[in-house]
């Protein structure tokens, strides 16, 4: 059968709004950091999970690959087709309404294509939170969330994207369809299929819909920045934070120096309450009380820090509008920095405890290598995740630097991780871009259970061919 | 090659203190409920993971059947041979050493053979909380806890076994191990193994090890007790403390008359602070901050209650002792059960908003089919997992009503938890007790996969044969 008689029986069941052929396809087909420039045999568009069951039998019959996308804002490349021309690229964006809230279960099913902002918004209209938040919330979907096991701001108090799922709809690579849209807090009547998808990056079928815990809003979410000298004492100040604060401390964030340097310069209308300091963290309380209450808890646990000298300033903000500003530097700081040139991005977990060690090893390290580099540390430090990204030292061509050096300062990064026990991709998955990092770096033991769970699932490899494993 | 040749074998892998042959075996071949009563033809204790993986190679080698042990306080039969003594039981007991805690990553990493309670006390003695908790802690240990991704009684805060454990070691079906004992909050590194072993009851291989999650111990805890006319109210009440006291409500359990009148009969000297009522729940509050503190909510908390009509009446623990006899009260109801006779037990989860629902119509249906049978219906209503359990009418002897209605008693029950969205078994898994109940009532699409990811990682069969699948 020709790829004419697949595209023919694919219109066939999609129709026209359904399936694009022609025209600029290069929304689909090119990834967020435009890294990957793909081609893709025709764009699917279903409009429901039946058709998207269809369109995976068809794939199966002509022996095409299929790659599923979200809102397509990946960071490794794991929702573009290739550059053959002969994958379909399956787009769930249709797929995009809030099916049920069920407000006495905490719970809310939803199409996989719903975007997280309208799910988190159509949570908040009834008084409940969806805790899921990252910078791209505004364009990516749920689905895409589960398929890379999305992290963001609020893993500390809530988990990962994970965590917050009590059920899936998905279709299999066979193209059968299993409703496990559960809204149960306890099951355990066999395997973990839920688990296993959510995290294959699409490689072992398609996540269609969920459902997902909501949480009462809190009544109060209050924002401070503390100044540390050491890794240490932030470490030590995030011990104190979750003994006094108990599950109320929703967010620990650290920057050094840099991050926050380039943030001055190219963002210097962003008011910087704290001094200049090595490490700057950014503590978030949610509070189910009040304002007053989260407020003594932080007056408390800051003044106690103050005194043991595990922080040298620190700034409360009075007003959400404050809060927001604090919010702001920290989020601009990937902007700060692709402004500031091109980076080399690590994406790392470490056990908390391991990360000063890791980062003095990996500091010293890397300017021994390539003396004046620019280090842009910043990230979630009470989940151990690190966005540890190389910038070219100053005055040197961030391109040609780049060219020349990222396989070298990968692989000092990379070795520096494994030594402390870290993970190499802790919240953007693996995709296209971390391919041969996870064949080369992970367990062979557990590589060997993963392709055998591939093959069991996908016989054929049509889902998300090129992408893991 | 022979029995005689692999038992030889084993022994020069284990020595004597390694492999139990002749003798009384019984405390590993017959179940903790005393229902399956099996022959081993042998118990491996092997006191390292090295030897774990050394045994199972020699299983592959022979094609003899593994049956895995921890403390065997399973519900199901999961973890006791059958009857035909080729199976080779492999108890975990002696592999029961805490191996490190990391207090600044708040992680513990224990052999699976570890006694929970031991696990418990390893990390209070650091001022921490391991929060599993349930009947069998003093004997049942983390890895049978995993295997079978127990619940218990705190659930509602922290989560199931599942949510508490970072990181596996495991012997796989070939003999292999893998090290998966991440202290890390987050890894995209590929498929999720971890949770695929977590809750597959041995029949993918052998846990051998686990790091979990530690909390700071909370500076307060209480309890209270409130009578509620019905389950509507319950569960308005659940709301009610969701919402006013954010992550600190650790634990809410509903217990229905009859349970308490069954307690009270068994077990008079257990004084019952309420006055008889239809449902009676038992709410815990865990507090970071101090009991002054945690006082106060519960009392803003059950005013409110009582002003919205929502409770009838209420009794706060004014102390520790009184807080115990509370958790007494509610620990006693399989005891008392059990001396009131034998009855048909349901470990069954529902969406928290069909519990009143499922209560209503099922609890018709039972007194319709057999008039006069007792409900003793109790469990952790913010989990949504009842413990709804049948026992014979007044005066009907019910070894007798058991073995003639138990099949049609499971059926009603069953169809109408099904009916409602739920599961048959909530947190004591499938082991051989529900493993027909499975094949007939999981999707058939989940099922195949199932099968498929059982066929691929233990392409023998092996690994706990006839359980689960």
């Amino acid at each position: 059968m020709s790829r004419h008689d697949f595209l023919n029986a694919l219109h066939a069941v999609l129709g026209d709004a359904g399936l694009l052929r022609d025209g600029d396809l290069s929304a689909y087909e090119l990834d967020w950091r435009r890294r990957y420039a793909g081609r893709a045999l025709a764009v699917a568009r279903p409009a429901d999970t039946a058709q998207v069951a269809a369109v995976i039998k068809l794939c199966g019959e002509h022996q095409v690959g299929l790659v599923p996308q979200g809102g397509n804002t990946g960071l490794v490349g794991g929702s573009t087709p290739d550059a053959s021309g002969d994958q379909l690229l399956l787009s769930l964006s249709r797929m995009n309404k809030v099916r049920a809230l069920d407000a006495a279960n905490l719970t809310i099913t939803v199409d996989a294509g719903c975007v997280l902002q309208a799910l988190q918004d159509a949570a908040a209209e009834q008084g409940f939170l969806f805790p899921l938040s990252l910078a791209s919330e505004g364009t990516c979907t749920i689905g895409g969330n589960l398929a890379s096991n999305a992290g963001g701001t609020q893993v500390l108090r809530y988990g990962n994207a994970r965590e917050l799922c009590l059920g899936l709809e998905l279709v299999t690579a066979h193209g059968e369809v299993w409703n496990g849209l559960s809204g149960l807090r306890k099951d355990n009547t066999g395997y973990d299929l839920r688990n296993l998808f959510i995290g294959s990056e699409g490689t072992l079928g398609v996540i269609t819909a969920a459902t997902l815990k909501l949480y009462p809003a809190p009544k109060a979410q209050m924002t401070a920045l503390a100044a540390c000298d050491t890794l240490d004492a932030a470490l030590r100040l995030l011990g104190m934070a979750q003994a006094s604060t108990g599950a109320g401390l929703s967010g620990f964030e650290v920057m050094n120096a840099f991050s926050l340097d380039l943030v001055g310069k190219h963002f210097p209308q962003l008011q910087q309450p704290l001094a200049r300091s090595p490490w700057t963290v950014l503590l978030e309380l949610s509070d189910a009380e009040s304002e007053a209450h989260a407020g003594g808890l932080f007056e408390g646990l800051l003044e106690a820090a103050l005194e043991a000298g595990v922080i040298k300033d620190a700034a409360m903000a009075q007003s959400r509008a404050q809060s927001q500003t604090m919010w702001q530097l920290r989020e601009s700081i990937p902007l700060a920095q692709a402004q500031e040139g091109l980076n080399v991005k690590h994406d790392i977990a470490l056990p908390v405890s391991a990360i000063p060690g890791f980062v003095a090893a990996t500091d010293a390290a890397l300017q021994q290598g390539f003396p004046g580099v620019r280090l842009v540390n910043f990230g979630h430090l009470g989940d151990g995740n690190l966005h540890y990204n190389v910038q070219a030292p100053e005055g040197v061509p961030a391109k040609e630097f780049l060219s020349r050096h990222e396989p070298a300062i990968n692989r000092i990064v990379y070795d520096a991780v494994a030594l402390h026990g870290g993970s190499f991709s802790a919240e953007h998955g693996i995709g296209q871009l971390k391919r041969a990092e996870l064949a080369a770096r992970k367990d062979p033991v557990a590589l060997q259970m993963m392709r055998a769970i591939k093959k069991a699932l996908d016989p054929q490899g049509l889902m998300n061919p090129g992408r893991v494993l």
